[in-house]
């Protein structure tokens, strides 16, 4: 299985169009130190020739360009992208299927929730029913995607789109409007991409247990640190996130848990995570944690 | 006024994801005289302090990273975007919406029918209308975006967007779902931006009349490229886009009006003008007209 991060931060990207806190403003100076990301996409493929992309970010058509393997290689219309699978029906996740319009089939996999969420926005019509087929996911349900590569689908702790929520938003269901894939790999190799959580539950850490490699949530640092920055209004609690460091965190909820490659992704342009020479970066490899950065390429 | 080009292509961009025709695959080898392009946005202002975009393409983060102008420059939370003017409700033209989000006040100006369209899409309510506010455009009415900057629009020959497109599609009708825009400078100076439009009426030709600038629908070079380049199954007539070449197309249209700099935006990945060499490139020029690229700056 061969994977490749199109794009590691979380919505906004890195830097974030309107966003000039102490971590951002290092990456507008383009300081080394701070490499740019696009918003959280993944390809996966098991044979190199077709791939699936795990989301579709706003960024898409930059990550597209920037990706070599996703490059027409059959004029006069190719791509081998052959299917996009969505975790949810977040903005960073699901625009860049806008990118994917002009009469190009594939398969548009997500819960039957996200569908309806796609369905009843007019704008997604835009790609012909001919062309892109959309399937629902079933909870728990293996998929294969191609020879030697399979998914399977299933709740995470989240919420609802930001769009649609309303005046009480309930975060921390296990629904279908968040989900984390399992991807199975030719070999055995089992993989995980949860790039939205927010708690570590009993049965998540018995699952990701003694997994080749998991993409986890990476956005937050602390619970607090939109506030704090002068960014947003929002905890990570309250976005559905839960935060890297603190003893509810995502170091310590892995820390008992025996997974050979742990990566975070998805990761807010606040984070200090981001900057390579942080405490905080020196912290989480300490702890046995990668930083996704686009273009990362992890073959199982 | 300053005027910034943040993309010339048209949908798609150039090159386009899934389109490896005879101009796009030189893009795709990076042939220098084959630049890559993102999708049609132009920025205005009068100070430089405070900018306008027109249209919102799904490039836009990329675009605004691309281009200093558009940087926040007071932290934490800052941009200079003030305003986006739409002039039509395509993706192209309407996705990068999205990437506008985060709590940043702005103030959106589209003509009633294409704010409805924006309205029956949940996915916008992403804007909180507490920060974005929604101003219907008055046909033919003068609007101050800012001291020594107005636009007036105005509707051209088009048609609704790809994906409302029913059964029966009316091409060339003058409607509040295709519009022009005239941008008044300090000086009197008067600019046109035009990025789609079916066909140059007498009505149109008189208001372009004397201009200092238009920026001008340049999707396609022939009608039918796109069906002989076997990128497409649609004429540029379907699509509601005159063609540039040709005795019904732009060239011969504006060859007895008075312009002083006539720039063609809004170019298909399939128009050979996108290439520095190439003889419809040399075409253009002759007939005194320009080519726009990203990053492109003029000052009137």
């Amino acid at each position: 299985m061969r994977l490749i991060v199109l794009g590691a931060a979380a919505g906004g990207g890195f830097p974030q169009w309107n966003s000039a806190c102490a971590v951002g403003r290092r990456a507008w100076r383009r300081d080394p130190a701070a490499r740019w990301r696009t918003q959280c996409s993944v390809a996966i493929s098991a044979d190199g020739e077709r791939w699936t992309l795990l989301n579709a970010s706003p960024d898409l058509r930059q990550q597209i360009l920037a990706t070599p393997a996703l490059h027409p290689r059959r004029g006069p219309r190719h791509s081998p992208i052959g299917a996009v699978v969505l975790t949810n029906g977040d903005v960073d996740h699901v625009a860049g299927l806008l990118t994917l319009r002009e009469s190009q089939p594939f398969a548009l996999y997500a819960t039957a929730a996200i569908l309806d969420v796609l369905g009843s926005n007019p704008i997604f019509d835009v790609f012909d029913s001919e062309f892109v087929r959309r399937h629902p996911l079933v909870l728990d349900q293996p998929l294969e995607l191609e020879a030697g590569l399979a998914i399977v689908p299933f709740a995470v702790p989240g919420k609802v789109p930001l769009y649609l929520e309303g005046d009480a938003v309930e975060v921390g269901a296990e629904t279908e409007d968040v989900i984390g894939l399992e991807l199975r790999g030719a070999a055995g190799a089992r993989a995980f991409f949860v790039p939205g959580c927010a708690r570590l539950t009993p049965a998540l850490a018995e699952r990701l247990e003694r997994a080749a490699l998991v993409l986890f949530d990476g956005t937050l640092w602390s619970d607090d640190e939109m506030i704090r920055s002068g960014t947003g209004v929002k905890t990570g609690t309250r976005m559905g996130h839960m935060s890297v460091s603190g003893p509810d965190g995502t170091l310590a909820a892995f820390a008992g848990l025996h997974v050979e490659r742990k990566v975070l992704i998805h990761i807010n342009n606040t984070n200090p995570i981001l900057l390579d020479d942080s405490p905080e970066r020196a912290q989480v490899e300490a702890a046995g944690w990668e930083v996704a950065y686009d273009g990362m390429e992890i073959t199982l």
